[in-house]
């Protein structure tokens, strides 16, 4: 078992059950998709299919959009209400569902994905997260961006055509929360920021590093609670995705692809997450915290025990795990 | 937005998406299955195949096990190693997997499930459910017990005949702990139990309730994370599962019977997890928790956003599911 240094939380790293990481290749191909798709709000010349645009970054030659960002036509929070919390017979709490909900789709071509894209058009599609990030964190009741994106549908896709989602809360998620008492915690008692720290350690073991840059390091981490989930750290002190420098968004563009792209190659395609974890808006300029991106393959699923206790079993190994991954990453011959 | 009282977790109950409850209804069926099958571990004759049994119940009639307990052989935990702490370069945090995992074969029966078994069969599981959970608290170095059934390959199951599973953990998992906390802050400011307030809560209000009897509510409660998501909860003070009384067993087999049946029947077979959560092994007596079972049928993927915050979207509205279940349980003519 292992803790998570960032919540505190123990994972089973099943070595008895543990899978070898070419038995988590994903074994059947999606459905191909054409280039352009009639009936996808996503794909250009259905933009009336969307709510209004909010953004686009278009291309200086022809005019067209590369990237689009609008309201979600379905969101899961809009911004009208009170954050007011109301209770009701006294005991229960509910408050309006007062938030953005955003979708970046991030090319105009409806067969691509992230993971082959140029590393000049994901750094478009950062730079849209950024520019969104700050729009929404200066709204008044905003106190929390979630940036997130789901490809495949096991991973929660039910558009195909490449995107992804911000939305923005006026409350602070709990596990948020959690993440940041420990960051304090360890602030308090040791006087260093935890991921500073976390990053240094698994820079001295190497063990689970896939690459590091000048600005960055990614691995997978000691205590990862799915198989392949890769943390993206930088390692400037900014508690805020909303900082992020210019030169910062280069490089990351150039790590997302490389990690994104070894993934596609490596496990063919898998569905997966990609989560931007940011300090709680408002609450950025803390010292002790880093944003951070996480990428979760979606290859192993969630059962009664972990749903039940919130211990997940992971059933490879990250050392494992990373020592695959870097052979991918040799054999693809991709290089930053 | 909605808070859930027992964890302060915020959820969003989705109107704008919210999927009317026949929506959720499952299209299709699974495999058939048949009576036997010489390859299933879990079918009588084949015994051999599984670690030595732990327990059985025999039928008096026939002298063939009617629930049968063996050790998992591919265990997320086993009994061997110590719960000493190391730390890995002055920082990570690791320990032996130490714990038991348990297999609990509900039926001789390969295409049986318990949705649709008799009430004295299941009444049989919970009581393998009560006898094991007090044999192993008794273990020095258990600090939680989770018993949890994987139901469909979208539930975690990869062995479809039918059973549940047992895992005893040298850790308290940090859900439980927060629970723990939140329910001890409310005794200390209101004086009272927590869940004791809850289901007084929801009985007056009554629109989430499907069935009250003289010892036990079963509702979907106000902040349910998921569609369908239901909770059984004794009137009773036990914090733990391993102190529940003959009569409550029976009397919860029956609701367990008519809960899984409706949603059987309304939701056509689908998949689902239940968990029954109980206090910390060795905080048994404390006065402000009560054990309880939830069921959580997997109609909704979780995607980037829930993993990210912790803030999951319900697509569907609490008072419109359990009034859907309460005209199944109706039409069903299942009574208690």
């Amino acid at each position: 078992m292992r803790q998570d240094p960032t919540t505190k939380e123990w994972v089973i790293i099943a070595r008895d059950r543990a899978q070898r990481p070419h038995e988590l290749v994903r074994k059947h191909n999606g459905p191909s998709l054409p280039e352009y798709s009639p009936t996808c709000p996503f794909c250009p010349g259905n933009e009336h299919m969307t709510p209004p645009e909010i953004l686009s970054y278009k291309d200086p030659g022809t005019g067209c959009w590369r990237v689009r960002v609008f309201a979600n036509k379905y969101p899961a929070l809009s911004p009208v209400g009170s954050t007011t919390r109301r209770e009701e017979e006294g005991f229960f709490r509910s408050m309006d569902g007062v938030g953005m909900h955003e979708i970046i789709v991030e090319t105009p071509l409806h067969d691509e994905r992230l993971a082959r894209m140029d590393v000049r058009d994901i750094e478009h599609v950062l730079q849209a997260y950024r520019e969104r990030y700050n729009a929404l964190s200066a709204v008044d009741f905003v106190r929390a961006i979630v940036i997130f994106k789901n490809h495949g549908p096991s991973a929660g896709t039910s558009l195909m055509h490449s995107h992804s989602q911000l939305v923005a809360t006026p409350v602070i998620p709990k596990m948020m929360r959690i993440r940041q008492n420990v960051a304090a915690d360890y602030f308090d008692s040791i006087g260093r920021c935890l991921y500073h720290d976390l990053i240094e350690h698994e820079r001295e073991l190497g063990t689970r590093i896939l690459r590091e840059t000048e600005r960055f390091v990614v691995f997978h981490p000691f205590a990862s609670k799915q198989p392949f989930e890769t943390w993206i750290v930088p390692k400037s002190r900014q508690a805020s995705f909303g900082s992020v420098t210019d030169r910062d968004l280069t490089q990351l563009a150039g790590l997302l692809q490389m990690t994104l792209g070894a993934l596609d190659k490596g496990l063919n395609n898998p569905d997966y997450n990609y989560i931007i974890h940011s300090a709680p808006t408002g609450e950025e300029d803390m010292k002790y915290f880093l944003w951070h991106l996480r990428i979760i393959p979606r290859v192993a699923t969630m059962a009664g025990f972990e749903m039940g206790s919130g211990i997940r079993i992971n059933p490879a190994i990250p050392e494992d795990t990373a020592q695959f991954i870097r052979a991918c990453l040799k054999h693809c011959g991709r290089n930053l």
